[in-house]
């Protein structure tokens, strides 16, 4: 249903024992991102208005999704800072096609592969960490993440034939396996 | 209040009158450029808790502004689309000093000064149009812009003092008055 080519490694749950505050940084500034990149479609589509108004959502939900994050920071007392991003976002944005209608199909469809890996590592989480509160707040945040990225691949088909689509979906899912499955000595939520 | 040095003139009324709808889809158009400059500078100032809190309810507000307007073109059977922008907000964005702190000062005056052209033009339209319910909905804006005006100068003083700020507000809005004064031959919300 997330249309993941695999699932997380072990060897990211050591990372997240080991960096469990960093993981936490680390995702309130994802889910900023995915704010962030629902504006940025909003704004380059903004003639589509079935697109515009899920943008808005998932805008909303992203941010509030940043705030949860944050006040779950500042009762562990846990500094929110910047941190140096990981190569996931960047090395799968560097597979967009740079031509119309091929470019919005992709954008749309590797930012719903970006929420299904979240989903998919939202759910890992939630039955890894032994910290109730924190198991509580992933498992609260996967439903959304799967319906995101079922609007994203719904929203790729208005620009594009359903069967390029699904194709254009396998090469990309296929893709970003393999750059998850790199890694990142750096702790990210997509390391 | 609004920190403006200048009244709009009459004869962008005259093109109000002349264009109207144009200058509603150039409505839509600037409450998503309110909402897109919220988000960028929320990004810009992730670790300014207050500030990303303010950005969030004004995203969130100017996108829900944006469907309004949506909404009042659909029913008015205007056709949304895209448009040459004006030289409004492209001739205030140069006038943003390159360092920081400066660049968060301005940017915000900025960003500020624009909230309240925009609720000082809506509280002109709300007198001037005979359509009651167009009448009535600018006349539901201007507050909201008025605080979002009031907010922008007010995170502004978090990055220099109150007296730089209030100095570097006079003369940004001093060149905003020349700008609008100006003009533009195409009918914009800030032409």
């Amino acid at each position: 249903m997330l249309n993941l080519q695999s699932a997380s490694s072990t060897s990211w749950l050591r990372q997240v024992d080991e960096s469990l505050e960093e993981i936490l940084i680390d995702h309130a500034h994802c889910e900023h991102k995915a704010a962030a990149t629902a504006m940025s479609l909003f704004g380059s589509y903004i003639e589509n208005a079935d697109l515009c108004a899920e943008m808005t959502s998932i805008v909303q939900e992203e941010l509030e999704h940043f705030h949860s994050v944050l006040a779950l920071l500042q009762k562990r007392g846990i500094p929110f800072r910047r941190l140096p991003a990981g190569h996931y976002g960047r090395d799968l944005n560097a597979l967009v096609r740079p031509h119309e209608p091929h470019r919005a199909v992709d954008r749309l469809l590797i930012a719903g592969l970006i929420e299904a890996r979240s989903c998919e590592r939202f759910q890992l989480l939630a039955n890894h960490v032994e910290d109730q509160e924190l198991s509580d707040f992933y498992r609260s945040l996967f439903e959304s993440e799967a319906r995101h990225h079922s609007t994203y691949v719904r929203l790729a088909k208005q620009f594009d034939s359903e069967e390029s689509v699904r194709e254009r979906l396998k090469v990309l899912s296929m893709a970003e396996s393999e750059i998850i499955a790199r890694g990142n000595s750096l702790p990210r939520m997509h390391s």
